[in-house]
């Protein structure tokens, strides 16, 4: 048997079926009317955005990005929650404005802005987290084409990365931000446009499950800003330091040491130099908040034995869960946590596979995991579907189309 | 500089410009309208059916499948091209009736059949390739319910895998097909059903270069079929014998050897035992048939350097190249072939990395390629993007949307 992931602490049965929002996952699919379902559940993202209000300095702002999940109705959610957005791309801006979002707290980061997303971004009144001096002088030309006055922060490439993260965005070479060294003149221009100068976005990596490393790359980003405060000769209104809390997917994962994180950056926030005294700081969190709230909920449509292994044919795969297939972003494949929902209380039982309905042996939501024996019918759970699910898997791989999602 | 994969023969330059469909790519960019775009090359797939039946043995029908490439105008091509077509779902389905295509010549495998779709694949005639017992039991009692005579193959677990193969369909323990050697007592209970017997799907194995491992896999299917028929006690009115042949996607890759292909096929099928004197045989191809047709074009939005690299941002990415990407189906990322589209014809100038739009470093379409020096405003090509893209790929990941797609 290989180990499955750890179940987000708190999943509890009634009646043997798994709940989600205080009642079994049976009743949300008969409501759904089919699988497979996404479930978020509301009171898991307050109770997150809670915990870390509760762990970080008050002087922090938190941000939520977009793009870790997009559903109208959980951005609606997260309007009264969290500070601020951050968004990837003009349709991410159609999207936050559609969900009736203040505009004015909604900043737009990405390596390639198309100019039409820049115009955009503009009229909106959206802040630019610019990637490039070519993208500042688009966007500033942009403005003056309009008579508008944008709202334009920078990326910085950091010159350190995020130590242990799933995703190293900083550190040497890369597409994203400004090398750090062409900093300073680019924000003298950049003020000596007559843009809206708001500031630093700090971005080292993201999916980091060491209390330790985050301290440390959030003092290292504190540092960088300040230096980069003093060279650019303006003060600086706002910074953004990244994101980089993860959540556990994988066996023997931990959840991050939140209090640690909080103590840390208090006593940095509380000890800033001059040049940052009036500075505004905010963490940009997408996975960190909604990740642990989704459920992915399959059917069972075949129970097959082959060879003597056992497999749980479902109505899902990997075309609404590519990451939990192990094919976006991971080298070598490991479990997400998964149950049968609705045995969820039951001992296990037997080794079984769980995979999805697609004709390609990559559909593997669930590799010899131990489960109690699931028979046609019965219904798969899926954990930490809440991030980087829907919205990046191939929906339309195999014409199969999305699956039901519902905040609840 | 990191190699790149090798571009599909016969790619020209008119006046310096990549020529897809006699036309300079720029032509196509401007009657899309926009960028991302994928151009499949309709001349590129009539040689490429051609080449295959000048190869193969006339008694040989030629299947496409259409999960490779569900665009309907390429659909619609392939009508008048094969000699059938293998579908993986109710929605694929759906849209082989949309293109006009005849379902009495449609087949449909897949191992996580709902109901509904057995049901709508019954009423349409369309022959089905069931994956497991309890599947078969699902089928004959929705057509006894619905007073209609199901058209049923099976598809087999066969015994052996493809040597090589990029994705192995058989040997050991699969959720694809019924074990071989619980074959002969389903056949016989399809049989005494009155459903009309369709015969066997056999697939072991696709995207394999080598032509010897190709044949004797082939020559393993037919001995397989022959057993098995023999066992049943049923004539084997037909036996699909898979894909298999890939194309090159990768330094080093070369094209199969189609000629020894054919010739070993041919040699079986002139020497074939009694029990398979009457049979139909075909061979399903997906990639095979479309995949070098294909070519994906984003243009360049930014020029970037960092720490001493350059990066080509562009406004495509792994939101329609996923596979390309590196993150699907595959441990050690390798370049795709790719291309300046713009500057086909210059020589190689510097290294730079192509990269998508997305806020993520898993957006990678070439990593330090050899270019000639490329400039916001050209065009990048990725060859190899007519199977496993569009379709493929998590279009709505930050909310970009699909790629424009042409038939030139």
């Amino acid at each position: 048997m290989k180990p499955l992931g750890p179940i987000p602490a708190g999943f509890t049965a009634i009646d043997g079926v798994l709940a989600v929002g205080g009642k079994p996952v049976t009743t949300w699919v008969e409501q759904a009317g089919d699988t497979p379902l996404f479930l978020y559940e509301a009171e898991r993202v307050r109770a997150r955005v809670a915990d870390l209000r509760a762990a970080m300095p008050g002087r922090l702002a938190l941000h939520y990005a977009v793009k870790a999940n997009p559903f109208m109705p959980l951005l609606s959610l997260m309007d009264g929650l969290v500070d601020g957005f951050d968004i990837a791309s003009g349709g991410e801006l159609e999207i936050v404005r559609g969900a009736g979002i203040d505009l004015s707290r909604v900043s737009f980061a990405g390596p390639g802005k198309r100019d039409r997303e820049l115009e955009a971004a503009i009229r909106a009144g959206v802040t630019l987290n610019l990637e490039s001096e070519a993208e500042a002088r688009r966007a500033i030309a942009i403005g003056d084409e309009l008579s508008l006055t944008p709202r334009l922060a920078l990326r910085v490439n950091p010159d350190f990365d995020l130590k242990g993260s799933g995703m190293k965005m900083g550190g040497g070479a890369k597409p994203f931000g400004i090398d750090a060294e062409r900093v300073p003149e680019l924000v003298r221009h950049i003020v000596a446009s007559g843009a809206e100068w708001r500031g630093f976005h700090i971005f080292a990596g993201s999916q980091a499950l060491d209390a330790e490393a985050i301290a440390e790359t959030q003092g290292q980003a504190l540092d960088l800003a300040a230096r980069l405060a003093l060279q650019s000769g303006a003060p600086l209104p706002h910074c953004n330091l990244g994101g980089g809390l993860g959540i556990p997917y994988f066996p023997g994962d931990k959840p991050v040491d939140l209090t640690l994180v909080g103590e840390r950056l208090a006593a940095r926030l509380e000890n800033l130099p001059d040049v940052l005294q009036e500075t505004a700081f905010c963490i940009e969190l997408g996975r960190y908040l909604v990740g642990e709230s989704g459920v992915y909920l399959a059917r069972v449509i075949d129970r097959k034995e082959s060879h003597g292994e056992v497999f749980l044919i479902t109505d899902g795969g990997l075309h609404h869960q590519l990451a939990a297939s192990g094919n976006f972003g991971t080298v070598v494949r490991r479990n997400y946590p998964s149950a049968i929902a609705t045995r969820f209380d039951a001992p296990v039982e037997e080794e079984a596979s769980i995979v999805g309905c697609l004709c390609t042996p990559l559909d593997k939501l669930a590799d010899k995991g131990g489960f109690p024996r699931a028979e046609a019918g019965d219904l798969i759970a899926v954990f930490c579907a809440g991030a980087y699910g829907a919205s990046a898997s191939p929906a339309n791989f195999l014409a199969q189309g999305p699956a039901v999602e519902m905040l609840v």
